[in-house]
C-alpha cells in the first residue's frame, strides 16, 4: 500500500482543480519560489522534463531543416516600434531596460517579449538573394511579458520557449512551412506528450500581433478548460515591408521576402500536468519522464535484495529507449517501501518495480503501472522486453485515453440555447457555426464568457446558420474556457 | 588546389592578429551583429560549436551528479546588495530594469550578471536539513554585463554561458567540489577543446567579488595572450552567512552552508578559433565541429560521381562517434571543386573527402586533413574505419601541437630585467616567483601591462626571490598579457 502521507497533503482535483494543479507542482517538486516576483524557478525535476521537450523537439526540428541561433535579449525601442500592429500587441507588457552600467541608456531596450523585430532586423542585412533562401532559424530561450497574475508553468513574467523565425521566397512557401511547423507541434504533443490536440486555424481577433493568420494547437484539460499548446504564424510581407527585408530573385528584381515564426513554451509541462494527473500526483508518459522506471527494494537490509536492485537497474539501464537509453534508479533510502511508493506516484515516474525475498525467491519481480495502478508479475529474465514494451504500451494507451476525455468532453451547439446550456452544465470543447464576424465573437465571449479557441482545419457543417446571430455561417469554430 | 579568393578576403595573423580573428568570425559565417549595441547574434555555425560544447560538458557535469535548473533572469536590487563584495564587483556593470509594462517599478531590478544572489535566495528556502545537502545546480542561460569594449565571442554585454552553483554541509565539501569542477574544465579543455591549460589559483587581486578563493584554467592564444577559460570558486559561507542559509545538523544544530560557483562561457569557442586556426580560416577539432567529414565530388556531373558521394555520406554517417554518429556532408553545389576546398577550410571542416570518377575506378578516394594539409589515399571498402581513426587522430594531435605552442612560449624570469625583456621581445606565459604582496603585482602591472594569470597547482622554485621586490619569494605565478 502506497503511504497516504504525501498523497492527503494534495487537495483531490474534483474538490478543487485550481489547488489540485498547484499541489502537484510543488509537491512532484517541480518548482519553487524566490523573492522575484512573478517570476519562478525551474527545479530539477521540472527541469528535466523540459530537457527531455527540449531534446525530442529540436531533433524533430532539424529532421526538417531547421538550424539554430540565438539573437540578443534586448530590442531597442526604436526597432520594436517599426511593425504598427505588433508594437501594439506587445509595447504594453514588456519590462524596460533605462540604465547600463552606471549610465542612463540614449535609447531604452526592452527584454524581448518575442523576437519577430531581431530577427528582421538581422535579416535585412543577412538576405540578399534568392539563393540566401530559406533561412529556417530557431532559438530555445528565455521572454518577458510583464503578466499581472501568474501560475507555475502556464503564465509567468518570464519563460522558456523556443521561437522559429523564418524566411522564405514567396508566400506559398511561407504558408508551407507555417502550415508544416504545426503539424509537427500536433505530432510532438501526440507522439511525446501523449495530448491529443485539434489543429486550426485562429480568428482575426484571436491572431497574432503582425500575423496575416496564426495557426494553432489546442487541448482539453481534465478539468474542460482549452490549453493553446503551440502557435504558428504566417506574415505574409508584413513584417519585410516594415522593415526592408528583400532579396534579388533569379530574374534579377527586388522582391520582399514572405516569413513566419512559431513557438511553443514551458505551458506544454503544465498542460502533461493537466492531461495527465491524478489524485495521487504527477502521471508523466514515459517519454518525457526524467526517471522511467523506479526500483523499490522491499526488505532490503536482507541479503540479496539490493545487489538484485542494482543488477536489474544496470540491466534496464542498457535498453535503448527513445532518447539514449532508459532511465532507471534504485530508491535505496531509509524510507519505509509505502512512503517509496508514494513518492513514485507522486513524482509520476511511469513504472515502479517492487523486489524482496519472495520475488527473488520465484526468480520475479513486481511492474506497476503508474498510469492505472495494474500490476505485473514478470519473470527477471525477461525483464528488459517486459519494461521497454510496458513503457510503449503506457505511453500509447495514455494518449488514447487523453483523447476519449477529450472526446467525451467535446459537445455541439447549434444555437444560443444549447450553446449556454452546455457552457453551465458542462465543461470542454463546445462546436458552433459562425458567420465570421467579430461581433459575435465579442458577444459570445461576453455572455459566455469563453472564447474562439480555432476553426479546425477538419471543418463540419452542424448547422446553416451561426450560433449567435444566424446568419449565414462561414465557418465551424471549437469554443472553450481557456487557460 | 583550394580557390583563393575566400582565402585572401582574410588578414594574415602574423601582419594583424586581432583583424584576422575577426576575419575569420565573419567568413566562417559564425557570428552576425544587429542593431543592439554590444551584443551579437550566433549564426547557426557558431551556434552549433556551442551545441557540441553544451552537450558533452553538461554529460560530464551529470556523470559528478550536477542537476540542471533554471532561475529567473532578474535580480532586486536588495538582493544584489546583500553581500557586500560582490555587490560592489558587479553594480557598475549591470544593466537595470526599472519600468514593467506601462507602470515604473517599485524595486529597479538588474539583468543577472551572475546568478550567486539568486541561488542564495533560492537555497534560503530549499535547504532545512542536512538531508538536503549537498545541492550541485547549474544552469545554462545568458547573462549581461555592461561592457564598453566588445569582441566577437570574447567579450560581449550578453553571452551564453554554464553557471554551477553548489551548497555542501562543510567547507571540505566545497573545496573538494569547487577543485572538481575546475579539474573536469581542464579534462574538458584538453579532450574535447584540444586545447591544453594551466589550472591555478588566482591572487586575492584578481579573485571574484565575494569568493574566498578562486581558480582558473587558463590558455594560451595563438599570438601569445592568455585567456581565462574557465573559473570555479570557493566561497566559504560567506554567503550562507550574508543570506542566512542554515541547516539543521545530525546533531540537531544550526549550521550555516558553504558554497561553490563555477562557470564557463561562449568564450571557449574564442579560444578554439585563436588556438587552432590558421591562415587559411578556422580549424575545428572533431569534437566540436558541426560537420566533421565535407564530401567534394570531382566532376560531379559525370555519371556515377554523385551517387557515389551520397552512398558514402549515408555508410559514414552510421558511424558512432563520440557524440552520436558522425557529422558528414556532402556539397553538391554548383561551386569549382576549388572554391569548395576553400569553404571547407575557411570553415574549419576536420576531413575533406575527394572524390571523383578517376577515384572510383581505383576504388578509393582522398581524405584531406584540414589541421595540416596531409593528403591520404584509402580504398573505399575501409572508409569508415580510415575516416573515425583519423578523426581520433587529428583530435589527439591538435592537443599535441597546442601543447607544443604553448610550452615553447612559456618562458621564466628571475628578475625584473629578465622579465622586461620577455615581455618586450616575447609573447607568452612568464613563469616568475613573488612575494605574495599586492603593492608588487600592482607594479608588475603598471610597468608590463601584464596580469598574475595564476598560481599554478605544480609549484616550481625558480628563484627564492621576487621577481619585484626581492623579498622572500611565496609561489610561483604565471603572468601574461590576457584577453
Amino acid at each position: 500500500m502506497a503511504d497516504k502521507k504525501l498523497v492527503e497533503a494534495i487537495t483531490s482535483m474534483e474538490e478543487d482543480f485550481a489547488k489540485w494543479y498547484t499541489d502537484v507542482v510543488k509537491k512532484a517538486d517541480l518548482m519553487g519560489y524566490t523573492s522575484v516576483k512573478g517570476c519562478m524557478v525551474f527545479k530539477p525535476a521540472g527541469y528535466a522534463i523540459w530537457e527531455l521537450i527540449q531534446s525530442q523537439m529540436d531533433s524533430m526540428f532539424k529532421e526538417t531543416g531547421v538550424e539554430n541561433v540565438y539573437l540578443p535579449m534586448f530590442i531597442p525601442e526604436s526597432l520594436l516600434e517599426k511593425e504598427k500592429d505588433h508594437v501594439e500587441g506587445f509595447a504594453p507588457e514588456v519590462a524596460w531596460v533605462t540604465q547600463g552600467g552606471l549610465q542612463p541608456l540614449q535609447e531604452r531596450m526592452c527584454v524581448r517579449p518575442t523576437s519577430e523585430t531581431l530577427f528582421c532586423d538581422f535579416y535585412k542585412d543577412d538576405i540578399q538573394s534568392y539563393r540566401d533562401l530559406p533561412k529556417v532559424y530557431n532559438q530555445w530561450c528565455s521572454v518577458v511579458r510583464w503578466e499581472k497574475e501568474t501560475r507555475p508553468f502556464l503564465r509567468s513574467r518570464e519563460f522558456l520557449w523556443q521561437e522559429g523565425h523564418t524566411a522564405h521566397a514567396t508566400a506559398e512557401d511561407a504558408e508551407k512551412r507555417t502550415i508544416q511547423m504545426l503539424n509537427l507541434y500536433a505530432d510532438f504533443c501526440e507522439q511525446v506528450l501523449a495530448i491529443p490536440v485539434i489543429k486550426g486555424r485562429k480568428t482575426d481577433k484571436e491572431k497574432f500581433a503582425g500575423a496575416e493568420a496564426t495557426y494553432t494547437i489546442e487541448a482539453l484539460m481534465h478539468d474542460g478548460k482549452a490549453l493553446q499548446s503551440g502557435t504558428s504564424h504566417n506574415f505574409g510581407d508584413g513584417f519585410a515591408r516594415a522593415f526592408g527585408i528583400q532579396y534579388t530573385d533569379k530574374d534579377n528584381t527586388l522582391k520582399y521576402v514572405h516569413q513566419t515564426s512559431w513557438g511553443t513554451t514551458t505551458r506544454l509541462i503544465g498542460a502533461v500536468i493537466m492531461v495527465h494527473g491524478d489524485n495521487s500526483g504527477l502521471v508523466l508518459p514515459p517519454r518525457v519522464a526524467p526517471t522511467q522506471v523506479m526500483i523499490v527494494p522491499i526488505q532490503q537490509k536482507k541479503e540479496g535484495v539490493l545487489p538484485k536492485a542494482y543488477e536489474l537497474r544496470d540491466r534496464l539501464s542498457k535498453v535503448q529507449g527513445t532518447v539514449g537509453s532508459l532511465r532507471v534508479k534504485v530508491d535505496d533510502s531509509e524510507k519505509t517501501p509505502g512512503w517509496k511508493f508514494s513518492e513514485c506516484e507522486m513524482r509520476g515516474i511511469p513504472i515502479r518495480v517492487e523486489i524482496g525475498p519472495k520475488d527473488i525467491e520465484k526468480d520475479s519481480c513486481v511492474l506497476v503501472r503508474r498510469d492505472n495502478g495494474e500490476k505485473i508479475t514478470v519473470s527477471l529474465g525477461d525483464i528488459e522486453k517486459e519494461v521497454a514494451s510496458l513503457l510503449e504500451r503506457i505511453q500509447k494507451e495514455m494518449l488514447e485515453r487523453a483523447r476519449s476525455h477529450r472526446d467525451a468532453h467535446t459537445y455541439i451547439a447549434k444555437n444560443m440555447e444549447e450553446f449556454e446550456k452546455l457552457f453551465t452544465e458542462k465543461s470542454g470543447f463546445v462546436k458552433a457555426m459562425w458567420c465570421g464576424d467579430q461581433e459575435c465573437e465579442d458577444k459570445i465571449k461576453e455572455k459566455l464568457s469563453v472564447t474562439s479557441r480555432c476553426m479546425p482545419f477538419e471543418q463540419e457543417k452542424i448547422s446553416d446558420t451561426c450560433v449567435c446571430c444566424k446568419k449565414p455561417a462561414k465557418a465551424l469554430v471549437y469554443w472553450g474556457r481557456a487557460y
